[in-house]
């Protein structure tokens, strides 16, 4: 676990009032993912957690989906100082090697959403088995219970969370960073790295708002559902709606919305 | 202006209780930046000030300091439903081209932060006068004027904004996007192709979090503060005080931090 807060000297006005402090602040700092000896990508990052990110980053943007998919991974500091800057990671023959970055040099002439709806492959299976729901009173009282397990959120106040709940109901790998993709990225690669994927009837919980990406991510893990704090973009309530991923979006004390798959959500009515 | 929110139908459960209805829904959509027939990059944004976008990616990935270095700026729809999804522009002989994206490639063995921070190119000149200062009374009406400016916002519940104050302490250029990064873009972006960096004295408002990339965007556009809603990272602190922006942070109803710059904020202590 890598140092995810750190103290600097700040002033705290309160009422007017200036008072000189030392106040704990969520450490940002890159990680580099080397791929068989070649720099894949450096990402700002919380640090922590960077095998479950480095493994969950994979998933979404390469065939890896079993942990035998991944043959070598490992964290190393690469400056004097022992902070983890750099995963080594090298994957199985066979097994599909990460795209160049998505969509960044995808088209000559521009992409159109319908064009990134369409070039999205499909999950691997179905996202919930037969008969699956996912009931609406469930929702709230586990995005507090994700709430209540941000321990670096309670200390700096500026970290994202994710979240797996799995069908049983149970929350697992409670994940936070300054990014809310790694967040999702580091729940899923944990998963990934305890052979669980794909996550049929698991539920994604994530603390922000959901754009195309995240969807993204919860697609290409197998979640039936996600469920976030705040609300989603229109590309991800499309692209749930084309692959029948439940996304549930301001879920908060007394409310929620239902964005797509409501069929999976006992008297969801017909969104 | 694009499509800016979009109509989804929903399930909106209030106590218990669903209702089907029609609800609006922030707009994603990709951008793609065309350089000299070059693709450049697509980004997710929410459509809608796609120059300003564009103008102000450019002044924090390339050598564009003025309107004139940008030659021709055009915003295009390359498929038949009208939508702008592609940016093409030329920049002037002798100015300094987009690098290749930050960071990404730049070592083979991964880059700590302190390589990261010394990296940066320093701002142009002085980010404010002599004298001038930001009263911590200030920050909070400021923020809550960008607030009550936030129309999508309003509608949605899914946008960050950005917006910058001149000298004279008036609001200028309020953007939303669903990304941080692209609301920060668009207003630096319009301050260029109004002529009107560096922004010396100018403040910089941010709906959210303020990390590393937020501040480097601060920098190269030369304002002399930053104010956020929400909390910085350490990288973003320690980037802020090398080069002397102030940073407020957590600025609400009757309380501020200032992580940086704590000289030019009245009663600002030692910070």
């Amino acid at each position: 676990m890598g140092v995810t807060t750190d103290r600097r000297q700040i002033v705290r006005y309160l009422d007017g009032v200036g008072d000189a402090r030392a106040d704990a602040v969520a450490v940002e700092s890159p990680l580099t993912l080397v791929l068989d000896g070649e720099v894949l990508m450096t990402t700002m990052r919380t640090p922590g957690h960077d095998l479950d990110l480095a493994a969950g980053w994979l998933v979404n943007e390469s065939g890896v989906r079993r942990s035998a998919d991944i043959v070598t991974m490992g964290a190393f500091a690469s400056q004097d100082d022992d902070d983890i800057d750099t995963v080594r990671v090298s994957l199985a023959a066979g097994v599909e090697p990460p795209r160049p970055r998505a969509f960044v040099t995808s088209s000559a002439c521009g992409v159109c959403s319908a064009d990134m709806l369409a070039a999205i492959r499909p999950p691997d299976g179905p996202l919930h088995s037969p008969g699956w729901t996912l009931r609406p009173d469930a929702v709230v009282p586990l995005l507090d219970r994700m709430r209540s397990q941000q321990r670096m959120f309670d200390r700096t106040g500026a970290l994202h969370a994710a979240a797996l709940v799995d069908p049983a109901g149970d929350l697992r790998w409670v994940r936070e960073d300054v990014g809310r993709h790694n967040a999702v990225d580091k729940a899923v690669g944990r998963a990934l790295l305890d052979d669980l994927l794909p996550l049929t009837d698991h539920v994604l919980l994530v603390s922000g708002r959901v754009s195309y990406e995240i969807v993204h991510k919860a697609l290409t893990a197998g979640v039936a559902a996600v469920a976030a704090i705040s609300g989603p973009t229109t590309l991800a309530v499309d692209l749930a709606r084309e692959h029948d991923l439940v996304l549930i979006g301001f879920a908060r004390t007394d409310r929620l919305n239902v964005y797509a798959g409501a069929a999976s959500v006992p008297n969801g009515g017909s969104a």
